[in-house]
């Protein structure tokens, strides 16, 4: 087999064998192959896309490439939740707690933020001396003993899928839906996950730009899963707005405690936090009505056992657990800005992408530097919404307030985040979070 | 400008601006742009193509990446001829001493032997001594002595091209018709040619497999030309077969030879050679009459005219001019293997590619290993058609012969040999060797 031989075959759009597909990834890893190869290749699947087949290959041999994690007796039980990324996005550090509370053994292996959302990993170690670089065993061990892990991406999981993804990222080849799903699912399998929830964000803060999009590629990740014996769903939401009201990374971690404190009970975070965990009791055959599950989970907030279990997480992982009742033990940022509303009205509609735009130059997210990134991760620097949308703002009233330690990234976030408001006279209709959910029995409904 | 950005655009098929495709080219020859972006940003022109203004703009950046052969009062006179590549293709060494003859200056920038095909550098070093390796002042020089020169190319003419070549060759790529014009012209350009002949061949022998290829190609090539103000014919060919009768490295220059002295004054390889001539003449106006013009070229082989310049030719390249008399000058191969006919009848078609296969397997060709190549570049070994199509063969008549140093290879090589012979009891129709011309007032004629 030789690799030009494959790259002409992709280029007519013929379907590679399993044995191909197993060559390229084993090419990839033995530095067998130019980078050069594997370029132009993956701009041929680009073009030619990749049968179903093919993608369950390709996703099978990146999760071999490396160590895998093995649960033993709990493997079948393994929850892993992964979302495309979105502005404000905490669903992450909500839910695990929660589910763990719930009974259901879960392990999250998390990314830094890249580009311009805040990651997971970031927004943890926001928490003084909290450790997310486990050792596999330590990932094990903290699942079997607590219910619940939030660990990074371990290097070696699924390592031909890190090459893939460097050389995806610098040759215009990663909006690929097949090398996507395979990227995503590969490093759920590497980590152990059995029951993986995908949370496929579309709108103008997510990579996907429309629902239509999100859709095809949340159907390919739960067909590959199929093809690979996992159960995949995708919840497809909408991404348009920001999750929440704190974007920033100890911000997210402040509101993500105070949901577990029982003191957001409604709203988009809230209602998306209790749709994926009552998706999850119902997959997993644990609840069979929505609604008890729902009072179920309330009732973990209300008790405080959701919260109790997000300190046992802190704990396991040697972070400070003073954070949840003193929130000035995080890192605090230089300045803090309360901005005002320059016209009364209701709140129509926040612009995400410029939330993020504001959010990347006040260094919530490290990564890529796209010019306009002055200073590195900044791990006490965001924004917080004072007003969402829906809401009436009077002129002159606190509409959003930045947290910065640099004067001109400041002024620069402010314009961003003004252009982010829409604001007028009439209350807007309310819009779908979730625009349907695919993999599982439950179809569109309205959270 | 940045890269990642360009490979997006040209992949969403839009058109790069003038001052990014230097930007590519220049990026490359300062190695700012890692191989796998050029190579996706290949793939995604393989898809997409590019517009005649992009092709133009690239094959001027890639002329323009190093040194040029300027000919000073002679710039607008030089004529280069170059072929796509054919089996048994000697046309080069025919043509040039022939045009020097009737005062026209040829400046002839060869290369060596790839894949399947001869090379007109190789065959020419065949000639003992005789040295391709020359300086731009040497080409110059000798240009303005004696009216032609065939020299290698040179390294610092056009290395962009050399760059971006090699990468193509490792990633699919090669087939693009806008990639194989711009590096074809830009070559030629650089030389300093004004005028420029192209043999754009197709069939079982050749890289483009069917005429309507060879003619989208050699029409893109007459336009780029026209938008660089460089005059280009291209002359669509048929290389369903061998061209003439020898194929190899000396036994090749023997058969030039033979036609210079005017021993060969029939059949394809002959007529060809006319036929670029008479071209020639006519682009350049310095006859109107087609066969006025012939009959002056004839003249020129009848005379000894054309041997003689190209005796001037191996004197001013140091080469050993007695092998013009006696042959046994050259490198003789160990074994000369006369193979006879199976069977009686009329020889109906020799299938280009499988003489191909037989001579690349003997060694006639460097280059690229495509798994069947056992020894070196042999210069010396070959294989000599004693019979061409239309031609009447007795049952035990020597059909072919091989010129071989190798006994496992010759044995090979006869089963391709005796695999592309045709045979059988009606005259076969002759069929036209050149298809069409492009770029020059005559159409399709019967040669």
């Amino acid at each position: 087999m030789d690799f030009i031989s494959l790259i002409e075959k992709k280029k007519q759009g013929k379907a590679h064998s399993k044995e191909e597909i197993c060559f390229i990834v084993k090419s990839l890893m033995e530095e067998k192959v130019y980078d050069s190869q594997i370029s132009s290749w993956l701009m041929a699947v680009y073009f030619k896309g990749l049968s179903l087949e093919e993608t369950a290959y390709l996703t099978e041999a990146l999760a071999a490439s490396g160590s895998t994690i093995n649960f033993g007796e709990l493997s079948s039980l393994i929850v892993d939740k992964h979302s495309t990324g979105g502005v404000g996005d905490k669903v992450t550090i909500t839910l695990i707690p929660l589910l763990a509370a719930a009974g259901v053994p879960v392990a999250k292996l998390a990314d830094r933020g890249l580009g311009y959302a805040a990651g997971t990993v970031d927004k943890l170690e926001s928490i003084p001396s909290l450790n997310t670089n486990l050792t596999t065993q330590a990932i094990v061990n903290q699942v079997k003993n607590i219910n619940a892990v939030i660990a990074s991406q371990a290097e070696e999981l699924a390592p031909a899928d890190k090459k893939l993804y460097a050389l995806r990222n610098i040759t215009a080849t990663y909006d690929s839906d097949v090398l996507i799903a395979a990227s995503i699912i590969s490093k759920k399998i590497a980590s152990g996950a059995s029951n993986i929830i995908l949370d496929v964000k579309y709108g103008s803060g997510a990579f996907m730009k429309t629902p239509d999009d999100a859709v095809r590629l949340s159907k390919l990740m739960v067909e590959v899963g199929k093809q690979l014996n996992k159960s995949v769903t995708a919840v497809v939401t909408s991404m348009e707005e920001p999750l929440g009201r704190a974007i920033g990374n100890s911000i997210e971690v402040i509101e993500a405690i105070e949901f577990l404190k029982g003191k957001i009970e409604k709203g988009d975070l809230a209602n998306l936090t209790y749709y994926f965990a009552t998706t999850v009791l119902m997959n997993m055959d644990i609840y069979d009505n929505k609604d008890e599950a729902e009072r179920f989970l309330r009732n973990l907030v209300h008790s405080g056992k959701a919260l109790e279990k997000f300190r046992e997480l802190i704990i396991a992982q040697g972070g400070d657990t003073e954070v949840i009742d003193n929130y000035d033990r995080f890192e605090l940022p230089a300045f803090k800005i309360e901005c005002e509303s320059k016209k009364s009205g209701y709140v129509q509609f926040i612009n995400a992408y410029n939330i993020a735009r504001a959010a990347k130059i006040l260094g919530v997210s490290g990564g890529i530097n796209e010019g306009e990134n002055k200073h590195p991760l900044d791990l006490s620097a965001g924004i917080y919404l004072n007003k969402k949308s829906g809401e009436y703002v009077n002129k002159g009233d606190v509409l959003y307030t930045i947290y910065s330690n640099d004067d001109d990234s400041t002024k620069i976030a402010q314009k961003y985040c003004d252009e982010a408001f829409s604001i007028n006279d009439t209350k807007p209709c309310h819009t779908n979070l979730v625009y349907t959910v695919i993999g599982t029995k439950e179809e569109e409904e309205d959270v």
